[in-house]
């Protein structure tokens, strides 16, 4: 697959940006072979793709003016948070410098009164519930990586609460990024809902990079719920399950989490995290409320998975084994390698109307036996959002393509749904070529924006968009 | 106020545009003065000024051709709902076409299992819900007008129910929009979250036609909730019923409507729906759920009202009272006028965070009652928004600037509380001077996407931004 192409480097600018930012910053600025590549992309197979630096901020004012060292080079700037994207998003196909965030981890406020705080982009999000612990309130977003809060934005990433919490789009109040010409724009105020003027806040949600550098984030927060209860129920078959959840999602069963994992999902699971869950088609849910809301709602679940042939339900009611179950939710990129070691991990999402969802994912799972591939399934099937993990061995010309076919099976059939090519990986250089089949005009659009915003083409270039069309 | 400032007229181009829509569209397009002066602003103090003419599509393709004969002549176009807005947003100060959407109100799709809907923009909110009475469904975004939902979406309008379901930002999955060069749009497909590219639709929710007129919608609907209770809480004071409203959000307690009326409020209430509440400051709130949980709601309210001397509740359980009690908030606007016969009403709107609501109105009233003004407040206080209904007399002078002093000096209360101009009303001409101040260097990023995406600065001119800076 030719995905991370390589783009027309500019040397000249590139040394010259290097050489400025080293000036000023110093050691702030590395150059390390290793240190390089551990910031181009590494979590999937994907050609890793160095910047030509790596520069650490700590302060918005360190970001303002390494991008206008930047710009005035034409360097490229690829900002960088965890490097858990899992589309190639932090290469640098035209090299460049990485800005990583790492150092700017403050916590700037936490207002408990009006559940929000504002962060420094640099923190994750379990230093952010770390933090928090003590509150009463957490953050809920969790892609399954302990992902930086400004990479999470900048991504528009979700996770499996997102059924009940929403995505970074809905949990961002506000934010502040450089743009590439070096200012600094704070995008709203504090207020929970603003009509004034154009929603920069979701213009830079899921913009990965290619129109700022996000410095920091004002994020609502919540009150953990008095009682949390959940468990684990198997189902007869992928469609069985699914039927379940729509019929919860459509009796408004206010549940938090509703994850699928398929039956090699489940055989992956129990040999990574060593557990003895049933292999037939799972789903892991949990509910959020008061005691007597929570009881209400396991209740009605168990009456709807009962209906189509699910149980008997495993419970997991401590918080222990809760966290157990979640871990084990969790590590399902890293349990994927057990079902072929040695083999690299491409992994996928699409998301569909949840009306679709049991029919693609049925006909996904018959596309993945016909095709030969190893690729267990999970979704955050409440949203319709479901996920492939294809192991796979690099090496191996005919299989890549037999991959490559797949995938491009897998996105038309979730297009055709009217779904999206991706419900919160991003685009980065992996999704590309499917946006056009996606957006249409709309991707013009896009472009008028990136071109109006960033006239140089210096952020994160080689992403989302190619902007000579095509 | 110099709000409806005019605006330089091409009047060639203005003439030419007319003549080819007359040619092209016969009696679709009306030059009629009485239809053309119910075109321009009626619903408050700004002063109407009138569009050149009126068009009427009736499918997308008569918007994209209307536009491209508007764009080629260089002649404004100026996207028309039910004319509810209340900031001046169809006025037409450098003339111009306005585009009626009130003939695309065509239901395209309802898909119950994913619980969403695609209709035309110029069905109502009132529409919609009564075509979805059979199915036990329903779409909650409700402010008081019956507002096409286009023009919903262009003002990222809200309402009483936005503290449970959100504002029209959270609520419309994709949209259609014709830009300014006749290209038409659809920003998103039918999935509930996409990671895929910019967030198109969120740009165009809030730009107030100044980006695209807006020809359809994907919507999220809503299960009609088994048991919905609610009623009218007074207190002794609106610093109580903040503080109640502080603590019911803080709690957790999903309540679907919490609007705070004061005592002026309730007395205009009293008068203009013939009812007989308690002339203090009241909430009217109302619960959504099953009955256990709706039951188990009003408890905890009631038990927080209570902390803050609040009581005795009045309830409205059966549908009747419920629909007569929200009628007579609904119909605030209106009464209003009750307070002072002859006048004529300025509806303003400010939100700032919950933790600074009960500052922000008690300084308000005071505020009021220095400047001898007759002004009634009320407010979705769950997300910290309220409105301040100035009933004034138009023809005198003084009290005008008084009024004029009262609002600037009300807007920046709210910007110095870390709130915004706007919560729900969205900018139009009447906050435009308050938009540099809440935004800074934001208004100059949207005055870059402005120019990029409309050239020729055709699309609801003089509205949000001033595109001459400053």
């Amino acid at each position: 697959m030719n995905i991370a192409a390589s783009m027309r480097r500019n040397e000249n600018g590139i040394s010259a940006a290097l050489e400025r930012l080293a000036a000023r910053f110093g050691d702030r600025l590395q150059t390390g072979r290793a240190l390089r590549e551990q910031h181009g992309h590494t979590t999937t197979y994907i050609p890793n793709q160095a910047p030509d630096g790596v520069f650490f901020p700590e302060t918005l004012e360190d970001v303002q003016e390494a991008v206008r060292i930047c710009a005035e080079a034409r360097a490229p700037i690829i900002p960088f948070g965890t490097g858990s994207s899992l589309e190639g998003h932090v290469n640098a196909p035209a090299g460049g410098v990485s800005f990583d965030m790492g150092r700017m981890k403050r916590v700037l406020a936490v207002n408990p009164e009006d559940l929000d705080c504002t962060v420094e982009a640099g923190l994750t999000r379990e230093e952010l519930n770390q933090y928090l612990r003590d509150t009463g309130l957490f953050f809920p977003i969790d892609p399954g990586a302990n992902a930086s809060l400004g990479g999470m934005a900048a991504t528009r990433a979700s996770g499996t609460n997102a059924v009940r919490y929403g995505t970074m789009r809905e949990n961002v109040l506000s934010l502040t990024a450089v743009l590439a010409d070096g200012r600094a724009v704070t995008t709203a105020r504090r207020a929970r809902k603003s009509a004034a003027g154009y929603d920069l806040t979701r213009l830079l949600i899921g913009s990965e990079g290619t129109l700022g550098v996000i410095t920091s984030l004002t994020l609502k927060l919540y009150g953990i719920p008095p009682a949390i209860s959940g468990g684990v129920c198997p189902f007869p078959s992928v469609e069985a399950a699914c039927n379940a959840v729509i019929m919860t999602i459509q009796m408004g069963v206010p549940v938090a989490r509703i994850e699928l994992v398929n039956a090699l999902g489940m055989r992956a699971i129990n040999l990574y995290s060593k557990l003895d869950y049933p292999e037939t088609p799972c789903l892991f849910v949990e509910f959020h409320g008061t005691e007597t809301g929570v009881e209400e709602q396991a209740s009605m679940f168990g009456e709807i998975a009962a209906e189509f042939s699910g149980g008997p339900f495993v419970w997991a009611t401590a918080a222990e084994q809760r966290q157990k179950l979640w871990k084990a939710r969790h590590d399902f990129y890293w349990a994927g390698f057990t079902l072929r070691p040695g083999s690299k991990a491409l992994s996928t999402d699409v998301c569909v109307p949840i009306s679709r969802l049991a029919e693609c994912i049925v006909e996904t799972e018959a596309d993945i036996a016909e095709a030969g591939l190893v690729a267990p399934i999970v979704g955050h099937v409440g949203d319709g959002n479901f996920h492939v993990a294809v192991l796979m061995d690099t090496e191996d010309p005919a299989e890549m393509a037999r991959v490559e076919a797949f995938v491009a099976r897998l996105n038309s059939r979730a297009l055709a749904m009217e779904g999206t090519c991706t419900g919160e990986h991003g685009i980065g250089q992996g999704k590309m070529r499917f946006l056009e089949q996606e957006h249409g005009p709309g991707l013009d659009v896009m472009r008028t924006i990136k071109q109006a915003l960033d006239p140089l083409g210096i952020m994160n270039p080689g992403k989302i968009l190619n902007l000579t069309g095509g």
